[in-house]
């Protein structure tokens, strides 16, 4: 299967809009790089999220776990997100596992929970987006960073922003 | 700019899944066509979600609105989702519009409503997944296509299935 630096692009950026502090990622390439790199430079974030490329997703998974964290796997195939998501320890470090049809199966059963946005086939962008939604409970929509050099001052019509030096 | 079969497959499928009833588009390849095409057909919605193809997109804006339906564009620039949302006549048909950087200045004008999924950028993917989960309330989370062959049995782990005739 051909690697999709657009989509993964995408993830990485709604990763960051939506208030995770890391992404790993087990293909990195420099479009990927550059877009989310000028994304932070322009919109600020650069001391609040980071892409980490890792080679060893079980191995960053089991020690993810050992040090206290949490593993939620994001598939059609799981339970339903609207039951789960109250129930989850917000205070423990969540990793999300994301990847489409791609994800290997011993991810269902390495992940502390399977979670479904939806029963339905739609996209692992989607997905994340709706999932960490749901977990920052909408509040993420208001992220701000503070070393953004542009702003956007929500406007009716058009396109207004303020530049910071 | 080079014209992004997968993002688009994606929209597509966001559609279908989070409970519209059309996607109207001004690109349509057949690698969209196949994947959405073979999703419905697989898991349901025939008679509940169509693909049409428009040269002018104008045009379907200015008659949606002469017969009494509200244009929605989603785009950073605009209003927070969450001030306007419950704000929105829902008993209207809505026509939401996306397209990233690609959306031509006029539809800032034509829009009844310009609404900011926050104001960092993202991805259309997210921006449409977000918008219809505040319209539909998160009740498009238990969308279920009669027509379907293949119906999901939420799972702890692992992929369930059950396939009808």
């Amino acid at each position: 299967m051909v690697r999709d630096s657009r989509m993964t692009t995408h993830v990485a950026l709604v990763s960051r809009a939506f208030g995770c502090r890391k992404i790993f990622m087990t293909y990195v390439d420099d479009s990927i790089l550059n877009t989310v790199n000028d994304v932070t430079n322009r919109w600020g974030g650069k001391d609040q999220f980071e892409i980490q490329y890792i080679e060893d997703w079980r191995g960053l998974i089991t020690s993810w776990k050992k040090t206290g964290g949490i593993i939620v796997h994001l598939t059609m195939y799981g339970l339903d997100v609207d039951k789960i998501i109250n129930h989850l320890n917000i205070e423990k470090r969540v990793l999300v596992v994301v990847g489409a049809s791609k994800v290997p199966r011993g991810v269902y059963s390495m992940a502390d929970y399977n979670l479904a946005i939806g029963h339905q086939p739609h996209s692992e962008i989607s997905a994340l987006a709706i999932f960490l939604d749901r977990l920052f409970k909408g509040d993420e929509l208001e992220k701000y960073f503070k070393d953004a050099k542009i702003v956007i001052t929500p406007s009716k019509e058009g396109k207004r922003v303020r530049l910071s030096d």
